[in-house]
């Protein structure tokens, strides 16, 4: 049942990341995004409405145009209207989407779960007579009945759509939830299951994994997660989650090292930050600080690491110049500067050096390495090196 | 069993979130954050190791001396040596940690379970002659072997301690394994369960969720998530999960509106910015932007929103200067201009105008809201707008 281990992955930013405050993308920026993406070996791009205006009814052609491997698909309101012009723009498939919820249908469409089934026949049926891919989405799934839900899944289902789309819209869901969802609608229909997460509340990606081990076959992801409010799973967030569990399939399958690449050129295109704890390539994903972590970390980077940072591209670092350091971090980088007549001892009281000044202010690695070499210089020369240090710290920690 | 509404929140910014790689805290910060957090009402605040060094020692006793509502742990390793410290300090109560895990016992403390086992009930008998209330946790506990832990589990539960903790330490647990050990762990102690869950892959917030479900008690956060590596569950987010499933709880127990001015406290402290993507507080957090969202959000916030942005001291915008854009907002933007001469035909020509003008470029508010004033003007005088905008619209925008 579990898909944990042959997930597809259908990236939006091209759609749901145009939702996020920040996003107006050019046509150029829209191609550019697409080719980082399709380096990345994501399986769907799907791309904001034709109908939205007439530069997205344009941007979608130029899309379809470029060639890619991934597959090319467009978000729609159930409508005929929307139908017809996607399928004018030469996509492969078509994401249909309706809201389903009891606020929705009140506050938003106003109509009955009649109408919705209705129009969702008359719309799939035209769009598989296209010969187009065809998915089928409820909107707020977490807050509609599951009797209107699982029948409308089932008779969609039986119209032969390719997918049908579960989306947490509000960011409301939790992980037991999704899973107890996800396994009853693998039950009711044959066909793919593709899941979209709101991460309102912290749970996207975990729901989405969750999902995956219930029976769902595709997830929804943006880069960085950009979307309506603060969005959906990150593409290199999920990906980190996925590769936990199948670290073969995931490498194989996708270029992880170029995760970083389209990142920044999203962040530079929407003008927001990386946020400083991103998944992967958030700057200290890979650092590691307090002493009991750094000696576990040198001597096997399993023991703190569940992911390598080398096949992500990243690298690792050792913090050292801080009052939680600990001695055998200390004692790597006087391996690492190759002052071989240093042992263990100096390292030791060199260590509770280190965490003296810093108490009184953090060491770049500079000053430890400045440290490192005048205590060697000294011992060298059968001199006490701290006594000087202590008496002279502030000058020579000024000369720093 | 569900503790979903009855939980208790361990603020670790002061001990995990200094092992964040910018966070070097002078004691007068360390004290600002302690009273920003005691505003908020966290249960606990846990502290670095007194063993770490000697000003980690002295700010255990100035953060002990404020005499503030929560109480005041520290987080040692499982040493006599360090629990003296401990004591010393004047604390409520000691978090007491070691590594089970195979990785930990191989590569950091090389430890045996029965030298582990043997300490752990040392240290833990001292502690409790002491009067102070006292945590044993494992370190790295989903990839310790299961009899090993409910072993020393049971061992420190019939000990007495108050609490054991499950650390997911390098951030590889998934929800439903959370649930399985935590409901496992339930059946064998009575004592309080706490748990400690990194962010690596996105799951923190989500395990911490349905860890309480499965009957854990009490749950480790810090400010933003600051913590080693990318972090641990953020206090905002992890609240705003719980205020999903209990809304009264949390705000009659916790002051949510003081979220965020601990967050800048800490932002500045170890100089980060605040993520866009951040819970509550982010700055997209409650914008809405698709023209199909802000038509329902303004009819029923309920439809798009989980959280209500003036509980957490928080505001709505709707967004709609775009391409996305949709008449429904349009409307609602003239009617808080009192444009009491529009009608819904005139907000569906401006929407269509909004749109073509927002595929060249994206409109800020005040140019909307000159695009509706002069429209409104144009229509007193019996004029038609459009042509005027089509022809002149150069002019007329190179003016906003």
């Amino acid at each position: 049942m579990s898909n944990v281990g042959s997930f597809k992955i259908i990236e939006s930013t091209l759609r749901e990341g145009e939702q996020f405050a920040n996003a107006f993308f050019s046509t150029e920026k829209k191609i550019e995004i697409a080719k980082a993406l399709d380096a990345v070996g994501v399986d769907y791009l799907e791309l904001t409405s034709p109908a939205a205006s007439e530069q997205s009814f344009n941007d979608c052609k130029a899309i379809v145009a470029l060639g890619l491997k991934a597959r090319i698909v467009t978000h729609i309101r159930c409508h005929m209207n929307d139908a017809r012009l996607a399928v004018q723009t030469g996509v492969d498939g078509v994401h249909v989407v309706i809201g389903t919820s009891s606020y929705l249908r009140e506050f938003s469409h106003g109509k009955s779960m009649e109408y919705i089934k209705k129009t969702a026949i008359e719309v799939i049926t035209y769009i598989k007579s296209q010969g187009l891919e065809v998915r089928f989405s409820t909107e707020d799934s977490f807050r509609s009945d599951l009797v209107d839900l699982l029948d409308i899944y089932q008779t969609v289902d039986r119209l032969g759509v390719n997918r049908v789309g579960i989306a947490d819209t509000v960011g409301c869901a939790n992980p037991r939830q999704v899973y107890d969802l996800v396994k009853t609608l693998r039950s009711v229909v044959k066909c793919e299951i593709e899941c979209h997460f709101h991460d309102d509340t912290g749970c996207a990606i975990a729901n989405a994994y969750t999902a995956l081990e219930a029976g769902a076959t595709h997830i929804d992801t943006s880069v960085l997660g950009i979307g309506e409010r603060n969005g959906i799973p990150a593409l290199g967030g999920f990906l980190a989650r996925m590769y936990v569990s199948d670290r073969d399939y995931v490498l194989n399958k996708y270029d992880v090292k170029a995760i970083r690449q389209v990142e920044n050129i999203v962040a530079e295109a929407v003008e927001i930050a990386v946020p400083f704890n991103n998944y992967i390539t958030g700057y200290c994903a890979f650092t590691h600080k307090a002493g009991i972590h750094a000696k576990a970390i040198l001597n096997n980077p399993s023991t703190y690491e569940i992911l390598r940072p080398e096949d992500f591209g990243m690298s690792r670092y050792v913090s050292i110049g801080h009052r939680l350091t600990g001695w055998n971090a200390v004692k790597n980088r006087i391996e690492q500067l190759q002052l071989n007549d240093l042992t263990d001892e100096d390292a030791k009281k060199i260590t509770n050096k280190i965490k003296q000044l810093a108490d009184v202010k953090a060491l770049t690695l500079e000053q430890i390495d400045v440290l490192l070499r005048e205590y060697n210089h000294a011992k060298c020369r059968m001199i006490s090196y701290f006594p000087l240090l202590l008496t002279e710290q502030a000058s020579l920690f000024s000369k720093l």
